[in-house]
């Protein structure tokens, strides 16, 4: 028997359309969480959606549920999905192949008038990139019951606009509550957003869970000074302090590298920050990350000492103000072992693989079974405008994903 | 015969109503140039002028000059005077006391009713600082014929604000051309910003002139990418090659301090600057300073040499994008003699000194002849909140500038 099989142009046809929207010289996309850009793309999904004859469910934040209906509407359905927004300099493949695979799931199960005992849903989850308002995850961490939808609507953006009043802005604060009903299982394909199955060559990743990560935001306190007089031995630069503690956490990484731990100062906030007036304020974020939870913690220690060192080098106080993290989990081993035979099955290549970047799926493990489908991106490129996939290569995946959906719907 | 001297408590006075003025919660000032607090100090010295019966003129640029007429009107002034705008975060007198001191020369002579041959003009010049439009000592720039004030008018601050409408809406966009007529000398009193005076317990610096400063915009160019799955040996971090510039360049400063060099880092901007994603783009702004003009060529080679490295270390791309630099001069030989024996007959010790700020002077010292006389500030502590001065200690200087400028203005 031929297995039916998921339509690449038509797939594609979605990919550019969404590609269009938020589109940067570079080719890349910006499309921030409740910006103009996002509310045109949803609109344009939403419409899709409707076309095909789908309910369309939007919740208190903004998470949008496509659903398929099943057999028996009582039973809870399985849900596919990722997010449709991006960084601020984004590729047009993270987050969306997920959401759009999800449709072609979908479409293709329509095409083929195949019916399925569970309802299946596709899902958009709002604010997964944290690009604008943090934390990112945002969205499922709530429909996880680990926060309110009144703390979410209470995040504000660089310029203080609150994520409640920029949703209603958009027009996609919807009347659903936020989780709190029964999930079968959670799906989530996603590019790699690493170079490990582009340089094998291998199509498939069975995401197996997540490394674990740890984030800081770390305070550097000085003194303001005249540039100019103040001697050496008087000063305590805030940027100075934060340029040592940078140094020696990208230091950390490269130790850590070989057994692939990595360290990234991402981003430093400066105050006053004008030429001729030394900086007393310096909020530096801090990102580690490795595949087994023990040696975080020996990362950690490391983080902790060149803290103390960069504030002796450069006299000024520093402390770590926050401290937060996520990862560190296994995804279901059942459902693994559904997608492995999938695979199997369909003659796709396959490898087990642990995703070292966040995603909602972290959250979703907490409600119900949930696994993870990585396909290749090219040069493993991301969060950047030059991300490609190779729709050959990511095709197979859309298979796997659709066959296990599939069998998971109907068991 | 006794000398006439300046009356210290309504010097005090007028330093302490201006105190008041974009007075910051910590005690110092925040007074931007062009900002509503620059426009209210500049009307209460407005008013305290026109009531003493000077002449007010406003130059295209918002330059105040107040003068007390001279027997011979036709002779050039001699001028005195400084700046009444602060840095973002800056103190009560940096640039306020020079102003203030000079207003306190023409009241001294008024109550004493002495009549000089020469008018002399005190001068409040707009944007010493640069903290808001750059660059600093914009003004005196045009003054001197090296800009033109289509120039200054376009200069723009963070928020795009242009220097020419911001100085309509404060209502300071005055009738007079900017420079262009004879002035006799200049005359320029300010804080030492500096612990050299305050330590060695001596009232007055004679200023001979000006540290060489250089300073650089440096681009760094790196990749963005997902701060997660990008592995180390992939990364191209702005911000890392920002921050071993950073602390190569303070290093360098370290090397230098024995004599009297100084290098800063003071400010760095970093796009995107978001946690989730690596930074392509750093802008770091570098300061060095040294008071041999041979000397600060090595310290520039030096840090070319310490671009390469960063740019090697980070594996990011590195560029000195803009190069400018100040002083390196000498003040006017005859005036600082002048000041010697004005301070050596009032029994005021002194010293020579020179300066490693920039000043207005020294765009003046291009149009005739100049020279700057320092009094202490505690601790050398400027460009700070908590930047104050002793009056007893200061007041000897004042009293020096007093005698300097009445002997030029009848010479």
């Amino acid at each position: 028997m031929t297995e039916i099989a998921v339509d690449s142009e038509r797939l594609w046809a979605t990919l550019m359309a969404s590609a269009e929207i938020g589109r940067t010289e570079r080719g890349g996309l910006r499309r921030l969480t409740l910006s103009d850009e996002d509310k045109a793309m949803r609109d344009l999904f939403s419409r899709w959606v409707m076309q095909d004859g789908y309910s369309l469910t939007i919740d208190h934040l903004g998470n949008m549920f496509v659903r398929r209906r099943g057999q028996d509407e009582s039973l809870p359905p399985v849900l596919v999905g990722s997010h449709l927004d991006t960084q601020a300099k984004g590729g047009r493949f993270d987050g969306i192949l997920g959401v759009l695979a999800g449709l072609e799931v979908l479409r293709t199960l329509d095409t083929a008038g195949v019916e399925t005992r569970r309802a299946i849903e596709v899902v958009n989850w709002t604010n997964e990139e944290g690009a604008r308002f943090q934390p990112p995850m945002m969205c499922s961490l709530v429909f996880s019951g680990e926060e309110s939808v009144a703390w979410a609507h209470d995040r504000r953006d660089k310029e203080g606009r609150r994520f409640g009043d920029e949703l209603a802005r958009i027009e996609y604060l919807g009347e659903a509550p936020v989780g709190g009903r029964p999930i079968d299982s959670y799906f989530e394909l996603h590019i790699e957003q690493g170079p490990k199955l582009d340089e094998a060559g291998i199509p498939v990743g069975v995401v197996t869970g997540g490394y674990q990560m740890v984030g800081m935001r770390i305070m550097v306190r000085g003194e303001t000074a005249h540039v100019g007089p103040t001697p050496m031995h008087h000063r305590q630069n805030a940027l100075v302090g934060a340029s040592h503690l940078a140094v020696a956490i990208d230091d950390i990484g490269w130790r850590y590298a070989p057994e692939d731990g990595k360290t990234t100062v991402a981003r430093l906030d400066l105050a006053p920050n004008l030429p001729g007036i030394i900086s007393d304020e310096a909020q530096l974020y801090v990102d580690f990350r490795h595949p087994s939870s023990a040696r975080i913690r020996d990362m950690e220690q490391e983080v902790r000492a060149a803290v103390t060192e960069a504030a002796r080098r450069s006299r000024t106080e520093i402390e770590i103000a926050e401290q937060w993290g996520f990862g560190g989990l296994d995804f279901d081993s059942d459902l693994a072992e559904l997608v492995r035979s999938t695979a199997r099955r369909l003659g796709v290549p396959f490898t087990d693989i642990r995703s070292q970047a966040g995603h909602d799926a972290y959250h979703m493990a907490k409600v119900c079974p949930t696994i993870m489908i990585f396909t290749p991106c090219k040069g493993g490129i991301t969060h950047n405008e030059r991300e490609d996939i190779d729709l050959e290569a990511t095709i197979p995946g859309v298979n796997v994903l659709l066959h296990s959906v599939l069998a998971r719907a109907n068991a």
